[in-house]
């Protein structure tokens, strides 16, 4: 090639953004289903709080990667120009086809394994946005996006849990400072 | 070592399964675990088959692996017999600590991506016997335990989507007969 | 849809078999894969066993799904269809674009985690048909196929280490027959 | 319980590190791994970032845990207080027995899929510091912790991978300065 390539990180960033949100789902939608799933166990867990998370998920590259392949497999399934019977496949959401799990649990992976339980719960219940991201009566294709949109609510519960366990550690110590991000709780 | 050291693959299998009925976990009660949560979808679904995918998910060596090392730090849990901080992070089922859930993914991994869901979802909820384990009034800890028998169970279930696609695809083609199990659907 | 959709299994394995060899990969060379990786191990093991494994790991659903949108996805990037900046991450096998590595442990995960180390193996070392996959002067993408050419193989690898076990088992016991399939050697 | 559980994170950081010590491994001889892995894609690498990274790696939860479990296993089956038959699985690093697999690659997850493959080179290699935890002569039992240290090393060539992207992104930009971390190369 003439030119040589060079990755450039922020723009692979700000395009997981923009198809996130070019295909109808908005950070404040996500962070909804965090709060709805950890209010129980943080009952002080403000929805700003989850919005933070959910944008530190999605500043990893893991989950960009993920979100910019999925988003481009449903968006080619939608116009229907996968070749057979990839293309059935995916255009059905065939349940037998665990592609769509496999990207997610690479997402969930990156803030370990107690992410695992609320992915799956969340992809089960579907609620809030996941509901409609997985309702077949319109021609959009989300059979990767409602996968990865769980995938990032789940990551974003770990890192809340790793993040209150933090806080709660520094108020014992007596230590009333807002605390400082460790790697741990990343 | 004076006796050269043999692989005895019955002897492994045998254990895993009388290790289950000492910790109190029927093949019943997780072959209803797999009923309830498949009945939705197939509803000729019958107890038996659903014992029956048990005890082919329980056949794998890789589940027998972890049914093994699971049960056997619960009951060193029990006993107060690991090292701190270890012991405290299984005795109370910490839930920063990852390690069940991690063992429990390598056994929904064997039947592929789409028992993930089922797996979060059944460790969420917690339905049957899986409540029974997880109650902590007792002095017994099944830290490892409900997370295997959730892992199994989703197993199982993903064996039986697997299964009645076969079933489907056979009847379509006009072949009555009960179908053989294939390697694809195995 | 008018249509009504239904899964056909044998079009889908058919098409990843088909898809793989029109993308230059014959059997025989990840057979081939498979023999070298081995032969130190099992000095008896022949080509044939080795085909036999790997058209047994090609058999899996989870691996046909894998192998088609790998392959799919290589194809796209190859005529430059991909959506900016996927289509860069892809065509030049971006290090840090870690989901074709994601798809090939999906398929390692199948025959248990004992595979991980072949996979991790061939995939660094790149032998034969790897090597040509991944000659990146010609025109051609192949940034997801080495990556499960290789997670086939070391499958096959695992595959062949269970029989290979339950081989051995049935001549300690005396038991001259060739060793049926068993579900814990599958 | 009379005394109410309170995770205490720095307490099972420093058991991670201690129990790593206890057991022979060197911070500096993993650094040594990641050094001889990464040396041809970065000639400049120095034996101090690598040090560096390897202490990033050890102040994640996910993997203090997995240090800390598969540790333990080993000083069990070395003092051979283990049940049968996982006494004989573990004590003779069984080849089919692959929980210490699933272990490491929890470790590697947290810094995503590129992290497999130097996993599982290092894993066959056994280069360094392997080499002496995988010596069978003496009567130590080392069955999980080459894994363990093997994906730690791993994982600190993910982390030093992402690092470099990042400096190389500044330098291109002009910008002279040391680049602070961000989360996307965590």
């Amino acid at each position: 090639m003439a030119v040589k390539y060079n990755l450039d990180s922020a723009k692979v960033e700000k395009a997981a953004r923009e198809w996130l949100s070019e295909r109808g789902v908005k950070l404040e939608q996500i962070a909804k289903l965090v709060l709805d799933a950890q209010r129980e166990y943080y009952p002080q867990l403000t929805e700003e709080e989850c919005l933070a998370a959910v944008n530190r998920v999605l500043s990893k590259r893991e989950v960009q990667n993920a979100v910019l392949l999925g988003i481009q497999l449903d968006r080619l399934a939608e116009a229907g120009t996968l070749e057979s019977p990839l293309q059935e496949l995916i255009e059905n959401d065939e349940k037998l086809f665990g592609c769509d799990e496999v990207l997610a649990l690479s997402i969930v992976n990156v803030y370990g394994s107690i992410g695992f339980t609320n992915y799956g719960y969340l992809d089960k219940l579907k609620p809030g946005i996941l509901a409609k991201l997985n309702d077949k009566t319109d021609n959009e294709c989300h059979t990767f996006l409602d996968d990865l949109v769980g995938a990032i609510a789940a990551s974003a519960c770990s890192y809340i849990a790793h993040r209150q366990q933090a806080k709660a550690e520094q108020e014992r110590s007596g230590d009333a400072a807002v605390p400082t991000l460790t790697a741990s709780t990343d």
